[in-house]
């Protein structure tokens, strides 16, 4: 069987290190073409010499240099935006796994689409600023997403093979993160250790403080509207603290089909990568008899403004979307550099959106120049 | 669109009253060619009227007689074997509907088979009698079987579509009956009202006490070997005891699809009427929020002997599971008529079981041998 060669877009984050790990186990079915990180050279010196892609890149010249002295061997060093794009277009690359954090991931995603390749999509950020642009791009260029995320993940997987007139609805699972039971008043106070401390999932920083303040579902709505285009009305949440099933999908006659499995990212990544195919995963197995419940409760909003914000984008449409994640951006930055309080993010990307006039973004200098201007009134707003 | 011309055997019964009820609420999609009933002549007559079916067939001559003076229209009313046979056979219908109660539906079914039939299977001791028999006959005529137990037929709409390689295991979903909670030796004393009072299903006489032994999940374990090609250690069993989870397949990765939907008939009922569509229904809507817990636990079998003597004749194979049907219909006639205490079924099928030495039936001979002498050592059992 050929192997599937693979570029890796944010190899040294959560999803990228442990997509890594999986191909480890296949060699026989993986070959790393290439391999981008920012400024953790040490993981990525190491992901180099483990799995010799032909090139590899990181966020500026003088990181490509002192990288290039830590691996001496044949790999092409490569920086900046030019590095990233390389990797995306790579002409030997299968599949491009976009794992990069936030919106510096939407031009090499459009990039990798423009060549119609197949991607698997960790990073939800450019679909919330873009959604409408890149899956008309994806259309033009045959080229296919593959979601990451383990609640997109499971309705791609539920959806498949049944017609699209039979669906009602998907319903997005949340586990409602650190921060369920807390008293919305407490949450002001909650430290950023805290909110790094997520019940079910292990991931990245960003990922976690949005999974805390459910800004996480918000940017998931937008994704799955786009992803799966489903019309506002036809997507729900509800708050499942285990994070076992990871979504839901309702048929027409009633039939709602369920995706579920230990909180664990390797099962969606391994989807993604080995797409069409399902990898035999050694991993721990679900066992509902021990688990004994499944607990599902409605999303309360007043508890989770930002889920609110997250409905209130999807319904407005054009690029309330956009601002929504750009301030969001700011927000979180500023709440882990200390700047404002665990209540703040919310509160700054609400005031954003209420100043945002929401129109169509045309092409990629309309949605860069939406976020520019929400990033710009997010950091006023940090710094009043 | 032309419509679907459809044949019941076993109109009358609870599955049959419900498939009627929602052809009749779809008359643009469905005709009904005939309708086979037992002695429930007031009903059936209904039916005709409603439902002007070519034929219609009763339990006997005499029966036949006096439903031909209740609708004196244009029916042709057959009755008995022969009866059974021409339904089944009906040249004009592109769908029979098989809910007849126990064994008699076999010779039926593998009549249906014989002529390449789309079937809609509620009858599901006829798998177990003959599984190897009527797959054979399946395959050899190009039938096709559309499963319209809950669980079956989430199962079959869990599989459609994945690779078999892909495929762990199955896990049926039992609820336990109205006796997860009791005591066994209290069982000994519960009356046939309260067996006949399941606590999520409504359905018919027989079916409700084998729910209540877990005889039902022991028949199903062999339904579902033989509906989906399953080795015994693809099988296993899960209560859940609100019937909402109405089955379970795990992959090879580890991911587990689920079916939900409020336990009502018609939903499965539904889908084998429509198959391969998928009708919208305007039935009450799952709402996992307000259910809140979805709860599991592992079936217990020193609280249900019927689920162990279920996949002791899973891994045995050969006519050990049709002995088990067959000492289980006579018990259940035996306990229905007073004869026996609720826990004197399963243990009158255990007997027998244990007397029986399991061959492979060669034919349909073979199969009725196997099942007379089972009935013969049951019934010696429960006149002691």
């Amino acid at each position: 069987m050929k192997k599937k060669r693979i570029s890796i877009l944010g190899s040294t984050g959560s999803i990228g290190r442990q997509a890594l790990e999986i191909i480890g186990k296949f060699p026989e079915r993986f070959k790393v073409v290439s391999l981008c990180a920012g400024e953790n050279l040490e993981i990525l010196a190491r992901q180099i010499q483990k799995f010799k892609p032909r090139m590899a890149s990181v966020i500026s010249e003088q990181k490509a240099k002192a990288l290039k002295k830590m691996v001496p061997g044949p790999v092409s060093v490569a920086w900046g935006e030019e590095g990233l794009d390389r990797a995306a277009v790579a002409e030997d690359a299968d599949l491009v796994l976009m794992s990069l954090v936030g919106s510096p991931g939407l031009k090499p995603l459009l990039k990798a689409i423009a060549c119609g390749k197949t991607i698997a999509l960790a990073n939800k950020e450019p679909m919330v600023m873009a959604g409408k642009l890149i899956m008309e791009q994806v259309r033009k260029n045959s080229a296919r997403l593959i979601p990451v995320d383990s609640e997109h993940s499971a309705i791609f997987q539920l959806l498949e093979g049944k017609p699209r007139k039979q669906i009602r609805r998907v319903i997005l699972s949340a586990s409602g993160g650190p921060f369920l039971r807390g008293k919305k008043e407490q949450l002001k106070n909650v430290s950023i250790a805290q909110v790094l401390k997520h019940p079910t999932w292990k991931m990245g920083k960003k990922i976690t403080v949005d999974s805390a303040t459910l800004m996480n579902k918000a940017l998931e709505l937008i994704e799955a509207k786009w992803l799966f285009d489903l019309s506002p009305g036809r997507i729900s949440v509800i708050i499942h603290p285990q994070s076992i099933v990871h979504s839901l999908v309702e048929l027409n006659d009633g039939a709602v089909f369920a995706h579920l499995s230990v909180p664990d990212m390797r099962i969606p990544i391994s989807y993604a990568l080995f797409w069409p195919e399902r990898p035999g995963l050694d991993l721990k197995k679900l066992d509902l008899a021990q688990i004994s419940e499944l607990k599902f409760e409605k999303p309360d909003f007043n508890q989770f403004p930002a889920l609110k914000l997250g409905f209130c984008a999807l319904k407005m449409g054009g690029s309330m979307a956009s601002a929504m994640n750009a301030a969001n951006e700011e927000a979180v930055k500023a709440f882990l550099s200390g700047k404002i309080s665990f209540n703040g993010i919310v509160r700054i990307v609400e005031k954003v959106m209420d100043g945002h006039k929401s129109a169509e973004p045309k092409n990629l200098e309309d949605v860069l120049e939406v976020d520019r201007g929400a990033r710009e009134r997010a950091r006023k707003l940090i710094n009043v």
